[in-house]
C-alpha cells in the first residue's frame, strides 16, 4: 500500500503562481538540502536519539494499548483525558476527526486548560463511578496537568473511597519524572511515552493511541497509515518523499519569498482540530531564539489555522488581498466525511445549485480559493486524501511530524526542544509562591512601567 | 456606569518593553490621528452612512427581538442558525461565552460551513417539529447559507407538510436581496439587519441578538454594555477612548515596529470563539489591496487567535523566541467564568499549589507570559474585565468593532468592504456551472502548471 496523501504543489510554483511561486531551481536546491536533512534524521532515529520516527514500526505499542483498553472494566462510559499541548492535541484531533468508533466505547473529554471552566463542568456532570481518568504527561512536570490530576483524584476519592487501579491510567516517561513516581507508589496501571519521544511528537505513542482505543477507534489502522507514510518519508529521493516536499516548499517559500505566514486550511469541519495540532507542532518546533550553533537568530514561521469554507468569510479576504507574506496549505478530502446533503430545486439565483451536493460545493470552494490566489500570483499547496479515516489520518500525522523535523534542520534550529516556555513558567511559579530570581526580575521590569499607560487612567 | 473594559498597555510601551515598546511620542502621534479618525467615524455614523455605531442606542432592536423570541411557540427546543462568517460568529461567540440563559430556552446550533458534516449530523438528530430555523444573511447572496436554507426547508417540509411561520425566522436586509424576497413571498417572520450595517459589524443587530434571546441570554444587558462602551468610544480625547487606544497601539506597533502579527489571546475557554470573531473582524476589515485613494498597497495585519493557558504549550514558544513581528493582546477575566476548583494538598513537586485555585493558576500564567515577553523586550497589551457576563461582553464587541473601524482609517483602507472574496466566489460558481470569464482565466492559469509538481508524480 502506498502513501495515501497526495501533495499537489502546482500552484506553489512559478509556472502557475508567477512571481509568487518558486522556480524549479529554487525548489530543487531546497530539495537537495531536504534529502540531506532526511538522511540525518533517519540516522538519528535509527541510533535511538529520536524515537518518534520508528513508532509505527513498533507493533507492541498497538498490542499493549489495545490490551489495556480491553482491560478497562465494563460499566465505564467516559474517559477524562488530562494533558495539555502535545499530550492532548493529537488524541483530540483524531477523536474530533473520526468520532467514537463503536457501541460500548468510551466518550472522551479533554479539558486541556488551567481555566477551570471545562473541568468544573465535567466534574459536575460525569459520574466518578463510570469515569476513567487518563493522565498524560511526558515529564510529570506540567503545571496544568498536575493541578487537574490532584483535583480529579480527589473527586474520584470522595465518590469511591479509594482510587483503585480500575479508574486511573497514567501515560508518562518509562522511568523518570514525578508522574511515574506517583503512579508506581500508588500501583496504577501505566503506559509509556518512550524517553526519546517528545510530547508534541507523541500522537502515535500510547499518549495518543490509548485514549483513541478507548473510543473504539481502529488504532491499528492509524498505525498502519503512519507506517505507509514512514516508508515514503524515509526516501532519500526528496522529490518522492512527501515530508521532504512539504518541508522544502514551506522553507523555500519562507527563505526565497518571505512567505513567513503558513496557513493550514482544511476544507472540513472534522479536521479543524488537526489544524490546531499542526499549529502547535509547527510553532513550537520551529520558533526558536538560537540556531544549532548557538547563534541568536529568532527564527520561525507563524502557522495560522483556517477552516474552509467558513473562513472564506473571515480570513480569506486578507489572504487574497493583503501582504504577500503567506503560503496557504489547503487540505482536501475527496469523499464527504459524513452523509452528504443534496441541494433541492429552487427558483431564483440559486436554481443552478439544484441537485448539487454540499460536498461538491465545498470542493469547488477549495478550488476557487486556490485559483483566485494563483490568478494574483499568490501560492498554495493542496494536500489531498481520498477519504478521511484512521489510515489516512495516521499518514497525515506522521508525514507532518517528519516534515516538521526536516524543516527544523533546513532552518537550522532544534525542532525538539521548547526553552522559551520555561521562563514564563518559572515566573508563573514565582507568582504562585515559589520565589526565584526570574520572578523578581520580571517584577522589576513591571516597576519601570508608567501607570499612565492604563485606561481608565489611574 | 462606565466602560467595563480596562486596557493595560504598560507592557506595550518602551518604559517596560524596551526597544519592543512604543515611546510616548510615537503613541501620542498615533493617538492624534486616532482622534481625527474617531471624529470622522462618528460623523459618518451620525449621517447614517454607517449604522453599527448607533445600534446600542436603538432600544427598539432589543424590544423587537425579545418580542419575536417570546412569540416562538412553546414546544420548540432547538434553533438551527444558518449563517456564515459575520452572520454567525457574533451570536456563536456570545453563546459560547455565556451559555444558555434560563430553563425553557432554546439550544442553538451553528453549522456554519458548506461542509455537510455538522448540518447532516444535526438534521439526523434534531426533531423538525421542535426546531426553529433561523436564516441570517444580509444580502441573501451567500452560497453556503442559500444551500443550507434550501436543504433545511426541505427537511422541515418533509416532516411538517408545509413550512409554517412558526418554524422560520429570516434576518436580512430590510428591503433588498433574495432572502428578503423569499421571506416576503412565503410570509415568514423577519427581522432586519439595517442596510447600513455590514455582516461582520452586525452582532448587536437582530442578527446577533435574536438567536441569543432565544437562548435566554439577557440581550438588554448586552446592549447596555455596548452602550456604556459607546459613550467611551465616541470620546475625541483619544487617550481616554478605549477603541482609539486599542487601534492606535496596534497600528503604531505595525507601522513603527513592524509588528504585523496581532495575537488575540483570551485566558479563558469560554472566550475562544470571541477570538474567532475578532479574527474575522480584523482580517476582513483591514486586509485590503487598495487604499482609499485607489492605490495598490496590499496591506493588513495578520490576526492570530490563541487561548491561554492551552496555547502556552503550543504557540507561546514562538511568541517568546521567534521573530519580533508580534503584538500579543491578552484578555484577562478577574472572576472565574464558572465554579472554581481548589487544588488539594499533595506531597512532592506540586505541594506549593495546595489551596490555590485553578483560576489563580490561569491568572498567574497570563501574568507570567506577559512578563516573560516584556523581559525580552516583546510587547503585550492586556484587556481586562472584572467578570464575564452580558454587560462586559457587549462592551468588548462594541469596543473592538469601533477599534477596527478606527484602525481602517489609520491604515487608510475601507474597513467595510470585502472585494477579495468575490473573485474566488465567482470562480467557484463557474465551477458549479455558472460559466464566466474569471473561471475560464483561472482554468487557463491551471493549464500553465507543470504536472511534475504533484506527488505522487503523474
Amino acid at each position: 500500500m502506498g502513501n495515501p496523501i497526495e501533495i499537489d504543489y502546482r500552484l506553489a510554483m512559478a509556472t502557475a503562481a508567477g512571481v509568487g511561486g518558486l522556480t524549479d531551481a529554487e525548489l530543487d536546491a531546497m530539495l537537495l538540502r531536504a534529502a540531506a536533512a532526511t538522511k540525518t534524521l533517519v540516522e538519528r532515529c535509527d541510533r535511538g536519539e529520536l524515537g518518534f520516527f520508528r513508532l509505527p514500526d513498533d507493533s507492541a505499542i498497538v498490542t499493549e494499548v489495545q490490551a489495556m483498553a480491553a482491560s478497562v472494566p465494563t460499566g465505564l462510559t467516559d474517559a477524562l483525558v488530562l494533558g495539555v499541548g502535545g499530550s492532548s492535541l493529537g488524541a483530540r484531533a483524531a477523536y474530533d476527526a473520526l468520532g467514537n468508533g463503536r457501541d460500548g466505547s468510551l466518550t472522551l473529554h479533554f479539558p486541556d486548560n488551567a481555566d477551570p471552566h471545562r473541568l468544573a463542568g465535567l466534574l459536575a456532570t460525569l459520574d466518578p463511578r463510570s469515569t476513567l481518568v487518563v493522565l498524560v504527561s511526558k515529564s510529570g512536570g506540567t503545571l496544568e496537568t498536575a493541578a487537574q490530576t490532584l483535583i480529579s483524584l480527589d473527586w474520584l476519592e470522595r465518590a469511591l473511597g479509594v482510587v483503585t487501579r480500575d479508574h486511573v491510567v497514567a501515560i508518562t516517561d518509562p522511568v523518570a519524572g514525578s508522574l511515574r513516581a506517583l503512579a508506581t507508589s500508588r500501583g496504577w496501571k501505566t503506559l509509556p511515552i518512550p524517553s526519546n519521544v517528545g510530547g508534541r511528537f507523541s500522537v502515535l505513542s500510547a499518549a495518543g493511541l490509548f485514549p483513541l482505543a478507548l473510543a473504539g477507534i481502529d488504532v491499528a489502522r492509524l498505525a498502519l497509515g503512519a507506517r505507509d507514510a514512514m516508508r515514503a518519508c524515509e526516501s532519500l529521493d526528496a522529490r518522492t518523499n512527501p515530508a521532504a516536499v512539504f518541508a522544502a516548499l514551506h522553507v523555500a517559500h519562507l527563505e526565497r519569498k518571505r512567505h513567513s505566514v503558513h496557513v493550514f486550511m482544511p476544507y472540513s469541519d472534522a479536521l479543524r482540530t488537526v489544524g490546531s495540532w499542526f499549529v502547535q507542532l509547527w510553532a513550537e518546533s520551529l520558533g526558536k531564539r538560537f540556531d544549532r550553533s548557538g547563534e541568536r537568530v529568532e527564527r520561525g514561521p507563524t502557522p495560522v489555522v483556517a477552516v474552509g469554507s467558513t473562513d472564506q468569510h473571515a480570513q480569506v479576504q486578507l489572504f487574497i488581498e493583503g501582504p504577500r507574506d503567506k503560503l496557504v496549505c489547503l487540505l482536501r478530502v475527496d469523499e464527504p466525511t459524513s452523509t452528504d446533503l443534496v441541494i433541492p430545486p429552487s427558483d431564483g439565483p440559486f436554481a443552478f445549485l439544484s441537485g448539487r451536493s454540499m460536498h461538491e460545493v465545498v470542493v469547488a470552494q477549495l478550488e476557487g480559493t486556490a485559483l483566485a490566489l494563483a490568478c494574483d500570483d499568490r501560492p498554495s499547496v493542496t494536500l489531498r486524501i481520498a477519504k478521511l479515516d484512521a489510515l489516512s489520518l495516521g499518514a497525515i500525522f506522521f508525514m507532518l511530524e517528519v516534515a516538521t523535523a526536516i524543516a527544523g534542520d533546513l532552518l537550522d534550529v532544534d525542532a525538539f526542544d521548547q526553552p522559551g516556555v520555561e521562563q514564563g513558567k518559572r515566573i508563573t511559579l514565582g507568582m504562585l509562591g515559589r520565589s526565584n530570581a526570574e520572578t523578581d526580575a520580571a517584577r522589576a521590569r513591571l516597576a519601570q512601567a508608567d501607570d499612565r499607560h492604563r485606561l481608565p487612567v489611574r
